[in-house]
């Protein structure tokens, strides 16, 4: 078993090259990359599909839908199914198949978090995450993203959820993987507290490593987390913009992970529309996100740099659905299967959403599909940087420029050899993924699933 | 009594309004503030007075004693008594007189320091310090002096200790105050844990409001609070080298502060000499900074920019003292008298030293007299920065330029209207002190003082 394990990452993580060349642009563009945490593709109000359905109506998200109409919509966009994959992708370019870091890393470096199981055991992966240091059990990414752009002039600014590194590396710091600035990154997953008035978790003899740093000025203020954050990233980029350096926002949203606490801003209306209390406190969550969206291009349109600075919207995974949430199990995500942690749809398949005012037609919409790995070599397009290492990715820069262009003809990977939670159903254990074209191969790793492949058209 | 100290209060702060003028210099310095925690005027083998005495030989801390053979060494520089005052000051260019922030301020905010006393209490202070917004029992500073440098195009970076204002108000983040980029800067006065095995405090469950922040890439190590900050100074400095910026360093040392935790790269020889564990660790602890400095001081040179690059080297306060120490209580500072907390000598003098290849005479000495206030209106000039607001000190940027002008004829006011800890003797408790050319008055408030006035000859 261990050995088609092998096999199966082997084949997966066929090289290529990709060489980056210097854009056109006489004023190279700021790019931010709004990132929200657990995110799934119908916990909107703007729909990613075909027409709204009806999860669309359950949630308010006007910022989004007014992102929609100013840029270009993917509809069918993919990363991993869980966050850290996702996370060191987006900034290695390379695939996690490649990297070896294919689960979520524990704050506690050489820790697996791989859930016990009687039958199988992970294959040996990068346990904690990625650094550009030599520690113990990383994978050493030499230029990670934030770099390439810092040596290149760039004012790379880190806030919120960083997520790439266990304690105690290098990578558990985002100013080691090339960001000037960062705001409240670390090890951690997930916040301990939402709230100001908790100090977001760091209250004397009760703060775990979950308490989220430097937030201070915000402490026993009523002032929730996603906004305390958005404050603080528009703050931080008020230097570059007023040197008139391009700047590289990485907005890293601790929403909407769990714990699922309210934002009291938005909750009520959720409640009295009949949602339960846990489902009310997600749908306030995902509102108070959609607010930071609307506040940062409503600052970016006040200092008139709208035109010219990029925001890229996306989310680490598919939403939450095989524990925590309230309703029934497998249906948060529907028409798509399953959810995080899973190689179905629902699991990997993510809102995003691409605004750039003197590039993208306003209002537009594509079928071309992108995946995690992306993101890397488009965003060196996107600042001119030329690059000769290994990327995993493509551009999706012409697909900016003409949103027509389809050209779904590479496999995309979802390989998760890991177990993740108690449940087991919908492949939210032992799994591989490969979407091509039109068709989605299903792996499951289990015996009692007789190493079942499934094979679904999209 | 309480309208004699605000009289006292009142007459201290008279207003001197500081004119800035462009500096003629074709390329603007770097400007790196190299802070220690309470170190005293002779903890340290470099003399600063006209000989070595017993103390210097106690100590070793050959980068201080090369900074003195390249630069200008004050032997007469003066701060406040205890930290938050000095701290407040140096970024404000106003006295804590005028400020009315007497005494350090707590993590907690709106909470007294005052030490519970049975005769007197405090005048109304700002007991939560210094802060650019309306936080409650805060000294409005619109414009900090990070914040007036970064607006004229500096790079300002934070590391190391902040401790200009409480918890949940704007002062308690660096980031408010005007720096682009802050490292482990907080309302904290003193770190939990020098170590880095034990995350300098922030361990789950043991955590208190003194962890340190963001150093998370040291967590489980073997590094000392010291050289984690000292790299992360060398790492932030880089960017506005490369991007040939202008930078403000404010490297705020925790050390020598309480815990008085040993470094044990330096402590065995302190132990082998014949001092107290805890002498040894207060040697280890100046040892550790004075390595930081000399590390400092290579990199520049490394970089090429040492000539540019102005580096002033003070502390906050004068040594401890009254408790906590090893050996005797009151002779840490000797010959000066008392040690911080107090007006004497021992709590207000410091070591100070000023390297400045391409302006100042190396192994230069001076006896003109200089205080905390005069910070702010010295860096203004260096940086060429007009400044129209007030300003109670006066800019020592001509004694720099010519060590031997020595105008010694402005008071320098030592205003504690407050208490610190349990021992009141040698001006620990209720004191006010100044500074007169030759004479210093000392007045000690208590009625069993019968309001003692006391003149010294300096």
């Amino acid at each position: 078993m261990k050995r088609l394990l092998m096999m199966l990452a082997m084949g997966f993580g066929t090289c290529i090259i990709a060489n980056g060349q210097n854009n056109k642009l006489s004023q190279r563009p700021n790019i931010i990359l709004f990132l929200v945490d657990d995110m799934g593709w119908m916990d909107t109000s703007q729909p990613f599909g075909d027409s709204a359905m009806e999860l669309n109506r359950k949630y308010h998200t006007p910022n989004m839908e007014r992102m929609a109409k100013d840029g270009l919509l993917f509809k069918q966009a993919y990363v991993n199914s869980v966050c850290t994959p996702t996370r060191t992708t987006l900034i290695s370019g390379m695939s996690s198949v490649r990297t070896h870091i294919t689960n979520w890393t524990s704050i506690t470096p050489n820790q697996a978090t791989d859930y016990k199981d009687d039958e199988l055991s992970a294959p040996a992966w990068n346990i904690s995450g990625l650094s550009t240091g030599n520690d113990l059990n990383t994978y050493h990414c030499e230029k990670p993203l934030p770099q390439l752009l810092k040596d290149a002039g760039y004012f790379t600014i880190h806030v919120g959820k960083a997520h790439w590194g266990s304690l105690g590396t290098k990578g558990s710091d985002p100013m080691n993987l090339g960001f000037v600035v960062n705001i409240a990154g670390s090890s951690l997953g997930h916040p301990q507290s939402y709230y100001g008035q908790q100090n977001f978790g760091n209250m004397p003899g009760k703060a775990t490593f979950n308490a989220v740093p430097d937030l201070q000025a915000f402490y026993g203020k009523d002032t929730f987390l996603t906004e305390a954050l958005t404050q603080k990233a528009i703050s931080a980029i008020d230097f570059p913009i007023k040197e008139k350096k391009p700047f590289f926002l990485y907005l890293g949203h601790y929403a909407v992970h769990v714990p699922l606490q309210p934002d009291k801003r938005y909750v009520s209306k959720y409640v009295a529309a009949g949602l339960d209390s846990t489902e009310a406190a997600y749908a306030s969550l995902l509102e108070g996100m959609d607010k930071s969206l609307g506040d940062i291009m409503d600052y970016l349109k006040k200092k008139e740099i709208e035109k010219n600075t990029i925001i890229i919207f996306m989310s680490d995974n598919g939403g939450l659905s095989n524990t925590g949430r309230g309703g029934i199990r497998n249906t948060h995500n529907l028409p798509l299967r399953a959810g995080k942690g899973s190689p179905y749809e629902g699991g990997v398949r993510i809102p995003m959403l691409v605004k750039w005012p003197s590039v993208i037609k306003p209002g537009s919409k594509t079928n071309s599909y992108v995946s995690a790995e992306d993101f890397f070599p488009t965003v060196l397009k996107m600042a001119g940087i030329k690059f000769t290492g290994t990327v995993d990715g493509k551009s999706y820069l012409p697909v900016l420029k003409n949103p027509s262009i389809v050209k779904n003809d590479r496999p995309l990977l979802f390989h998760y050899p890991n177990r993740w939670t108690t449940k087991e159903d919908e492949g939210y254990a032992w799994s591989s993924g490969m979407r091509f074209g039109k068709w989605k191969l299903i792996y499951l790793m289990k015996q009692k699933n007789l190493n079942c492949t499934i094979l679904i058209m999209i």
